[in-house]
């Protein structure tokens, strides 16, 4: 795939939380597949207290490099969510009630319960839209090209689900493996030899330790279907002339 | 706890197989913790390509804005193992032979099994020294204040288990949790006028979705001990106002 063709994504994981090792991230690989599934590549991933310059500066950075941006986490009704007012502050716009946003957040809390602390999840930078939420009454933001999602993995997901087409994606990555049951350092050579003689796939090499056997899962990857198995064929020799089994992978 | 005593590290997460989602982090949470009990608080981390730019530009910015920047990833012996090369790049030096390591991975593999795939596994930027690998034969590197460990979960832990004690640390953050059933909104404006009241030590909310019942995990965190029974005090109080049970954890 040519670097002209790429369509990338960059994510701000926003969560004081992750930083502290309190909750363990379950939203970048879900995020990660969803954007593949779109034909678009997750490049960069940042993770980030909920600090508003911090937020600024990961935003600006991602935003600016990658084809879109997404946010996940801190876009909730308590003090510590100011996911809107930082990328705000990113785009140097202010805060305004989006109408949409505080009449979904009425028909789903009834007027009598829409408490100002619940009017905060209807705010959006200045010129955005909102991003459907199935779940529950709290939309998700879009400003550019940029998305608000939430940090709850079960609603960012319900997000994502109402984002399907809305991306320009580029050709879907595909990618097949073999599992080598040898110490990956035992294929290292004949596997630079196969990546020199196949410029076009990326090979990767992921080794593992587990039920007391030492292994590598090697993954080609490539948008185009064809070039796959020749380079999978090649790595079953190569795992063949160092007499290691293998077997094929799923992915 | 003041900002001129917070000692702090970064992490760069280093692997394509990260971004594609087809591996989900186990490293993150896992070493957040590990620093916390060293009295270490992690700041930002950055999630990057097997990509020789992108890793330098992220190592160069965490160990400039961090006390200590820490990889995980990349330091095995494929050609997809770049780990090493591309912080040499970042510190503007040459990579060499670590004869230490050199010993280190014959008396593992034995000298004839020592190939130069293996070799790989000694090299470090010029200055560098090594991190104890308890697991296998390969240790990981430190240059300056990057010390560059391994990507799978196991060996890393070992790693970080020989550097016990290394690393100059500031208080540990303490905290503890209460998780109160009921939506997060309603506990929206209690809360924000207890983190008012409270400025030295920070409130996170936590909402979460589970087994049909919606609440949210409010957490206390202070280096000061005395300062955090007040104000889990308060948040019980706030939750019996808007007559929500509640509960305190763990954590």
């Amino acid at each position: 795939m040519s670097q002209a063709t790429r369509v990338t994504a960059g994510l701000v994981v926003i969560g004081d939380e992750i930083l502290s090792g309190r909750t363990q991230d379950a939203n970048i690989a879900y995020l990660a597949k969803w954007l593949n599934e779109e034909g678009v590549v997750l490049s960069e991933v940042r993770i980030v207290g909920d600090d508003r310059l911090a937020i600024i500066e990961a935003v600006n950075a991602l935003r600016e490099r990658c084809d879109y941006c997404f946010t996940t986490g801190g876009i909730g009704p308590t003090h510590d969510d100011i996911t809107v007012d930082a990328i705000a502050g990113a785009f140097e716009v202010d805060v305004t009630y989006n109408e949409e946003a505080l009449q979904m957040l009425g028909e789903y809390y009834g007027p009598q319960e829409l408490t100002d602390a619940r009017k905060r999840m209807a705010r959006v930078p200045d010129g955005g839209g909102l991003v459907k939420n199935p779940m529950s009454g709290a939309p998700g933001v879009r400003k550019d090209n940029v998305f608000m999602l939430a940090g709850i993995p079960g609603i960012m997901r319900g997000m994502l689900e109402g984002l399907r087409g809305e991306l320009a994606g580029a050709e879907p990555m595909l990618s097949a493996s073999v599992t080598v049951l040898a110490p990956e350092s035992e294929m290292a050579e004949g596997l630079a030899a196969i990546q020199d003689a196949h410029p076009e796939v990326s090979i990767g090499s992921y080794p593992f330790f587990r039920q007391g056997q030492i292994g590598a899962e090697l993954v080609v990857r490539s948008t185009n279907a064809e070039r796959i198995p020749p380079v999978l064929a090649a790595i079953r020799r190569a795992a063949d002339a160092i007499s290691a089994a293998w077997v094929d992978g799923e992915s």
